[in-house]
């Protein structure tokens, strides 16, 4: 089951997307079931085991090519974002000069709900840096309430799995070596385009991720060439806070970003940016100037 | 104008403290002005201008005695806070061996509010580590809407000031440079008691600021030994993200914490905290082993 956020016609909504013979459609869901407004408030309510029978009695109400996608959760409470957590990606840090050896615990930074974008929306450049690099990345959606969970138990948290384009504005995040700063520029952080639920993708299930810039390929992965598993970066999080229903964990970029390379490449206005994830689907964002 | 949040009898609210012949009272503006059910949908509202004229017409309710605090924003958008902002702290970390140069822009990380514990409520020092220090600081509460806020502009977009202990689990910060992980446990942040609005403190009047562990002086400063100022503070994190009404920006801490001392000092549970600034008020929490 894909579930995603959108609005249509001036109003926000959520819904599934619907394969009919012709063609893809949404359930809109935020219509039929008003109780829950968000795709967060129906999953908080713990109600995503019902999301098929629900999407079916709702009916296809939408062509997919009618609707605007919002970030796929709009409001996280919480974006909790892994750092170097590919070995390749490691590897290209140390090559270009940073001394940072392989870390112990799963490196975080935390990212605001206010920096996200949506599948086909604009990733904003600012006025005031053009070193807009790209990062693709999976994306996994909690599902249920938890604090102090296992490695064992994370799974059992999870209610799905998305794509993030965890677009940085490097020259800001190296002002500090908490980089926060060039992690949290509005309209960068791009987020869709749905959720995949996770019966749909079995725990560990390695997936091939690729990301591309202007159809040419720039990264390109396995899942399971993560330092620290899914798992590990649930737990590791959840030793911190309550892990709550749409909480996101953003769970590290591989290697192949543009500040690598030599010389470094950065986004400009009217590049097509992709990120591909096996058995999830393509998020595609356009860079934009800042008004 | 003291204006804080509170719980009572069950019931969150917020209002303002109004100094009577019987002793400090609260009048209840949750209850007044229904319409307003927090201080940050007040401050939001543009409303803060009026809380003199609010508060005497709802007129004190309760002793301040009897009230349970809240932090005074409940749940930020955005707790934007300062690393290494005054000098003598600059210095007690280059003394410790941490190798880090005076930065050329204001380095931040963020706080999520459930990492958020209010005036005379427990700090809570979680299993994993012992290695719970203290940070007192002054907050500032956005009052105005703004991107890309010049320095000039940005004390017409503060609502008032606070205290906050930026309490840190040092082990976890260092566990990454991004040192999110040890600024994010929840029940660390201590926010409070009250706000005073920015009318009573004049821009960049220099406010004493002592924080003291069982009554010892462990930290003492002015906030004019800043290395950056609340001004450059918020024209620097607005041109990040949109700043609105009830974030707030956690101002960095002076020397005098608690690893930099030979040996390390640490809180432990029933410890006693309190950060003291001049023209606001004493933040008071006691330390208890998490659950």
């Amino acid at each position: 089951m894909k579930l995603l956020s959108f609005e249509h016609a001036g109003r926000a909504s959520w819904g599934a997307v619907l394969t009919t013979p012709t063609g893809d459609q949404v359930a809109d869901l935020g219509r039929y079931l008003p109780q829950y407004p968000t795709l967060q408030a129906y999953i908080a309510a713990g109600r995503l085991d019902q999301a098929a029978a629900d999407a079916a009695a709702a009916g296809p109400s939408l062509p997919l090519a009618a609707i605007r996608y919002l970030p796929v959760i709009t409001q996280p409470e919480k974006i909790v974002c892994a750092i170097r957590n590919y070995h390749d990606h490691h590897r290209e840090v140390v090559a270009a000069g940073l001394d940072r050896e392989l870390s112990a615990h799963p490196p975080i930074f935390l990212r605001v709900w206010r920096s996200q974008t949506a599948h086909e929306g604009p990733i904003v450049r600012p006025h005031c840096s053009d070193s807009l690099d790209w990062e693709g990345e999976l994306a996994v959606i909690i599902g249920k309430e938890g604090r102090n969970i296992s490695e064992a138990q994370a799974h059992a948290h999870i209610a799905g799995y998305s794509i993030y384009n965890d677009a940085s504005i490097r020259e800001w995040q190296f002002h500090a070596k908490a980089i926060a700063a060039g992690k949290n520029f509005e309209s960068t952080g791009a987020f869709g385009p749905w959720m995949v639920t996770a019966d749909e993708i079995a725990p560990d299930r390695p997936l091939a991720l690729q990301t591309r810039l202007n159809g040419e390929v720039m990264q390109r992965t396995r899942t399971d060439n993560m330092i620290f598993s899914v798992a590990q970066q649930i737990a590791y999080a959840s030793t911190i806070f309550t892990l709550v229903p749409g909480d996101v964990i953003v769970t590290g970029t591989p290697g192949g970003v543009g500040w690598s390379k030599k010389p470094p490449r950065f986004m400009v206005p009217g590049d097509v940016v992709e990120v591909e994830i096996e058995a999830i689907g393509v998020l595609r964002n356009t860079i934009v100037q800042a008004d």
